[in-house]
């Protein structure tokens, strides 16, 4: 029996109720703790397993080190109609970005369209999470942030300027699964890299490149090299941008500013996030959108295939099919993973997964 | 002496000069025809060479073929604190963008952040023109189109469905150029493969594909195969969304309704895209914000380089030298492209440039 074929499948409710536990043990309010909790799952039940629960024991790490804020004032800074700009009081990453996402989405049922920034905000987790509250609204919701550590150099250069600054952009439909993108600007994000390497697999040419430019293929010798962005200089140009606005605008660190969060678990990250709320309505009728989405899923789909491929994908396609097996079969807990969180159980004396 | 050595330079107020007369010539009112005129000798002083003076033969023919409107009625058909959408009532898209943007910097203001969408608009011109109006009010400016003919297919199939959808970000610095991005979500924009077909080059692989999936440098067979969009699957997501957001919801072509403007002179193509404007100062004072982004440029520039690059590059450095350079000694005309123009003076019996 394999690793793969050995993960017990763990329902998303008793996932989130152990990740409560967890954070409840370090000292986080109760409430707090339930909202982290729960998006952690919900990242676990969409299949972004490389930032549920799978960050737990750093997050506790980080939190017992003191590098987050348990009591945080997480408050507005500025606001006018159209934006908000928070301070995030060195919170958890979570519940600063939960609370952005709310608040675009009531603000932009004002004003058509709203934009909330973030400084002093922690790792959240996937990009996705945060697109898709606008969407339980109707809205669309769209999510940029800057990475926890930098991975790559400006195009053509070697120095470690810049992060995977992931964009995500969540569109609902009618009876078809919502659009929702979630993408690094690099080819590969970083976590396939340490995922690769924990199953000694090696990854292929075109993620990494080496400091002479060459490919880069075994994921234990990342810390030799780089991820490269999508399409060369564009992808850097963009993640660039994106940095620049989830970063510096918000008054948050960039460039070398970037504190990598694995590496130093006592230094406030000051991480950067935004999140726009597009309230369809201002636009369009909301249902005559909706509809047009559905044909969007079916035209792609129609289409005739290239050799080699056995059908076409939308946005979000993948991860719908996955939260469906998750929150039917479990969320799948692989070994490894399920000894960590054993330990932890026993290290904060809580009841284990 | 070739092609390239003999272009002549030509002033832009002198190539304004020119359109200008083209479009009073074909019945275009004199204010809206200086609009037009003064954005396509801008293009052409940034470098975008297909997308200024090269398009205006094609853009006469169009509206001598009745596919624009002369007389149009733009309005705001909606609007809230945050966004409006326009109705460009099939009038030059330039017109249409022009408005677009300076009402968004204008909401921005108020609003912090205004985004501005259109319907029945037509191709503007490069990405970067509208992204820079914010810009020259000290704000940031963000820019997204749905193009104007579909040249690839969702990723994996044959069908052309999409557009290279370009997104254009601009930023500006304190004593440096602004940073502005301007790239399709393909590895090449087609005006590339065209540049490439008249100059009886190839193209490197990596650009386009066959339907075969094989790949495709010739680019006098370009209608045999399609582009390749950035990173694979992420750029056709992040193209098929910017289309989502530029063109359905604005009420714009999308997918099949796309109108291949070459192709066809008369139907209105009922281009959609969308401007984004941010006031720096709603979220952080704007000379630190612009001062951060100075230190963005020598942090960039100031990495080691990988073998076989010179230096780093920002985003709209190339630009702002060929800007400069062009503004001093004149846009170089080609002679191909200056007999065109030749032909059209001739034909609609003006000063010719």
């Amino acid at each position: 029996m394999t690793e793969e074929t050995a993960a017990r499948r763990v329902r998303v409710e008793r996932l989130s109720g152990f990740i409560e536990r967890a954070f409840t043990a370090v000292g986080m309010p109760a409430e707090d703790a339930r909202t982290v909790a729960s998006l952690m799952a919900e990242a676990d039940a969409l299949g972004s397993e490389g930032h549920g629960v799978f960050r737990l024991p750093q997050y506790v790490k980080r939190i017992r080190a003191g590098g987050v804020n348990l009591r945080p004032d997480i408050r507005i800074e500025r606001e006018r109609a159209g934006m908000a700009l928070l301070d995030g009081d060195n919170a958890m990453g979570h519940l600063v970005m939960h609370r952005a996402a709310e608040l675009a989405t009531r603000k932009a049922a004002e004003a058509g369209v709203a934009w909330v920034g973030a400084h002093h905000s922690n790792h959240a987790g996937p990009a996705s999470l945060y697109a898709r509250i606008p969407l339980r609204h109707g809205m669309i919701g769209l999510y940029v942030a800057v990475g926890n550590a930098n991975h790559l150099p400006p195009w053509g250069g070697t120095e470690l300027l810049l992060s995977t600054n992931p964009i995500a952009i969540a569109v609902p439909a009618a009876s078809r699964p919502p659009l929702v993108l979630d993408m690094a600007t690099t080819v590969a994000a970083y976590g396939k890299v340490k995922t690769r390497a924990q199953r000694g697999e090696t990854m292929p040419e075109g993620w990494m490149i080496d400091r002479q430019g060459r490919p880069l293929t075994d994921p234990r010798r990342a810390d030799e090299g780089f991820l490269l962005p999508i399409g060369g200089y564009k992808g850097y140009g963009l993640g660039l941008m994106f940095g620049i606005l989830a970063g510096i605008l918000n008054g948050a660190a960039f460039g070398r500013d970037t504190i990598d969060f694995n590496a130093d678990l006592v230094s406030a990250t000051n991480t950067g996030q935004f999140v726009v709320a597009i309230d369809i309505g201002a636009f369009i009728d909301p249902d005559a959108f909706k509809r047009q989405i559905d044909i969007v899923w079916d035209t792609m789909k129609s289409s005739p295939l290239l050799p080699g491929f056995e059908e076409i994908r939308l946005p979000g396609e993948r991860t719908h099919h996955i939260e469906q097996d998750n929150r039917a079969q479990g969320v799948p807990i692989h070994p490894a993973l399920d000894r960590s969180l054993a330990d932890l159980a026993a290290d904060l004396a809580i009841e284990p997964l």
